[in-house]
């Protein structure tokens, strides 16, 4: 199916308000692999406050950082084997919750329990299904390509903090490249495909935009195959999930050199989390199916993102302090245009969500 | 018509609360001339972000701080001729908030428009007009005299940042002088004057108090003409609107020397603006009518003026921050003496044109 | 009478709000006696600004710290006799807040008055009763025995600070000392007596835990007898009203060398006094019955007792970081044991004050 906003702006009913906008039952990133060990790490995502930890056999465990006794923060305490011990008064948690000591009584109530959420690791995150248990479904992981093909070569992992802005302005960020030419204009100069409206296709719980363009150079973040060499160019943004868009670009070189290759791949994934109403994680990675050596060249890529994040960040942070401020919120909608489209879809997958959520 | 308070305490019925207490139909002043240039100033005023910019003509414009597609700030981007460019999308606006220009489409929804604002230019100031347009009348600037007679000279003109308070805090202390005896005790500690209730006369929009006082020094902010010369004094304090308050100091010297002059004329105008119900703007002009060699002489003015509105500020910031704590505000009101009446006739005016324009 | 609590847990009804949980009617501690002096001293308990201050005589005069004019602080203005000057416009109230001189008029409004606080100084504190006047009975300040028995010496008087964390939260630590084994683990590593939940007695205004233990050392924060010398001890909490609870311990020496006693008796004064909701300040008072000369040679009492605090506070103010960011409180109740009996205990009496304050 596809779908094409109509020429006449829509208004959205109602701005942003500081309420929830996020649903449980979702796979969200609390934390990359590798920051989660014996060492408990406390994390917040969805206004809930999480401890993660390994047990002993290296599973990860996901529990509410809170005693079910006190509310001290089980993340303050320490590891007794796969359980955790409370700071203040030392009750112990396996890795499903359940109270399994409690040094003043031999007695342990059954009601001394915590929170325990599905956890699964997969693309070096570690994913925390927030909402009903029974509806934690693996398959709603979001689809990542790389993740397991051999082919590409992860060439930059990002996180880029807390940003102070919900979690959907980013999303709407992501699914409008249409601002590629302004917000970042120094960084794409010379590249002037994003300057149209792109094609939208929808899936009941996908968004999928595609921009194509030819005689373009490589952007600027990735490697350069050769001075001066234009390529043609598809780009596929797909929001899989609240959690993640995939953005991945395919390059043709009309003129490959003897023995070079024609195609080339690029997969960005942007894992968006919400901290609460009015901030969010956010995390990149960037996987090629192309040469880690010709990539080993390439300068400085992290620094050129950060500096196109940065962008990024300074523009939705300034929009969600535009909404706060609002004090008179209800009178002006936003006007929406064709290029809108993507995140319109983005929107309405949202809301239907919540909905179900609230049925 | 005159109006004198009654020796019987007026209780004011309730305390501030956070709630509005600003008028929009006025003239308020949103930044110094010189503030407004080619380089787009974001000013915030009345709860509204507004950005202010000079077209290739000179002309100021003055407009909503917010794109209406995507709500970015419209000050964080750039001038093209006499239109403004929003730093996100490149949608791009005219002085009268009108949009022309969207990349992605040649169609420019009518939707498209963000609010300007009516501007004027006097006195050194720019005066925006936050309410109906249709009630911007150039005539309800306050008539400021020194503006457009030669014979004064402005010797300061001063902005004193960003005030923790409510607007009329600041306006109550420019309505009652008998605090300076106390407040800037160490300034004034010759000057005995502002001492008694003062003499009060007001018209549909104003009001205006009278303090007399004879034999007593120049004040520290002003030239010295002699050493030990004393001289008769008239200060008229008018809250003209309540964007600002004129003080005006006659003074008379009884005994002129030969071919001296026998009567001087300072004026200070004091601006206030609301930023929102719980912080101001205040700026301040000082302008007189007797020589500018006279003044040169007079040394640090600046510095002195400064001190003492770093009294006013400690003051009325506290009193807003005993405001604010006070968590059964209703209990106890405040207790009103004689010298309050120029500041309780300032508040009835600016309730007769808050219940107007709710009305 | 004895309570103990069931084997069976204990749901508190409704987690903690942020609503005032404190009695107004009771004394609390406001200033160590020598804080107070000649200069204005503001001090926030209760949610209530206050100004503390001596009159000529030595007397502790506390007002409400807001003039009745225009609300400026009087801890801001400076004493005259035993009056304090308002900072603002120069008006002066005595030592039971009534106002004795207006500068404009002469005529001073009887309206013009701030609150008195009954006071007493007591213990090395100045208590302050924040209820109804005629009920401050100085009955109901809290028994403490050392305060009047010359064989206690002071041995460490100690301010914490303000705590981010309800007033109950401090109590509820000190109500319950099984926490002692594992938020203070390094200090208490040999003492192994808190490892059970303790008997319980209680009155109508007061409840009392009793600990026992023997052959363990003295405890690090007092004096050591003798290296290695082990004693029976016996710990006696008591919460005297919501404002302090007393914790004593009696030290018997069941093999006393010749000529030296066989009984020490330690008392610590905890004093928790609520600024708002979520603050409150924390005193501690440390008196024994035993010599002078030995205590002198305990090394540093004060850093071990200030890193036991801070242990204490982080706890605390975890706990209520917990509470605050409770975004759906209502679902998850606390779950008790029996060591937590005397904390119930101790709510119950402040839940029957407050509920006898709003009847």
């Amino acid at each position: 199916m596809h779908t094409q906003a109509k020429d006449s702006p829509t208004q959205s009913l109602q701005a942003e308000s500081p309420k929830r906008n996020y649903p449980f039952n979702c796979w969200w990133v609390a934390a990359a692999a590798d920051e989660v060990t014996r060492e408990p790490l406390c994390r917040w995502l969805l206004d809930q406050r999480v401890v993660l930890y390994r047990t002993e056999n290296g599973a990860v465990a996901a529990l509410e950082d809170r005693c079910a006794h006190r509310w001290a923060p089980l993340s303050g305490g320490q590891l007794v084997g796969d359980d955790i011990a409370c700071p203040y008064h030392g009750f112990r948690y396996n890795a499903r919750g359940i109270c399994t000591f409690v040094p003043t009584q031999s007695h342990v109530p059954a009601a001394l329990k915590v929170k325990s959420y599905p956890v699964r690791e997969y693309a070096g995150f570690i994913w925390l299904w927030t909402g009903d248990v029974a509806k934690a479904d693996p398959g709603l992981l979001p689809e990542i390509a790389w993740a397991a093909d051999p082919a590409y070569f992860v060439t930059l992992r990002r996180y880029n903090g807390e940003l102070r802005c919900n979690y959907m302005l980013l999303q709407e960020n992501l699914m409008d490249l249409t601002h590629i030419p302004y917000l970042h204009a120094g960084a794409y100069a010379e590249y002037g495909g994003w300057h149209k409206a792109p094609e939208v296709k929808i899936t009941d719980r996908s968004v999928t935009y595609v921009q194509r363009d030819s005689g373009v150079p490589f952007p600027c973040t990735l490697v350069h195959i050769e001075a001066g060499k234009r390529v043609n160019r598809i780009d596929r943004g797909t929001f899989a999930s609240p959690a993640c868009t995939l953005i991945g670009s395919e390059y043709e070189d009309p003129a490959p050199a003897d023995g070079q290759r024609g195609r080339y791949n690029a997969q960005v994934l942007h894992c968006v989390t919400p901290i609460s109403p009015g901030r969010c994680h956010y995390w990149n990675v960037f996987a090629f199916d192309f040469g880690q050596e010709i990539f080993k060249s390439h300068e400085a890529p992290a620094a050129e993102w950060d500096a196109i994040v940065k962008q990024d960040r300074t523009a939705v942070e300034a929009i969600q302090t535009t909404i706060d401020e609002d004090v008179n919120g209800d009178r002006v909608p936003k006007v929406l245009v064709r290029a809108d489209a993507a995140a319109v879809e983005a929107q309405r997958i949202v809301q239907k969500m919540l909905q179900a959520e609230s049925g």
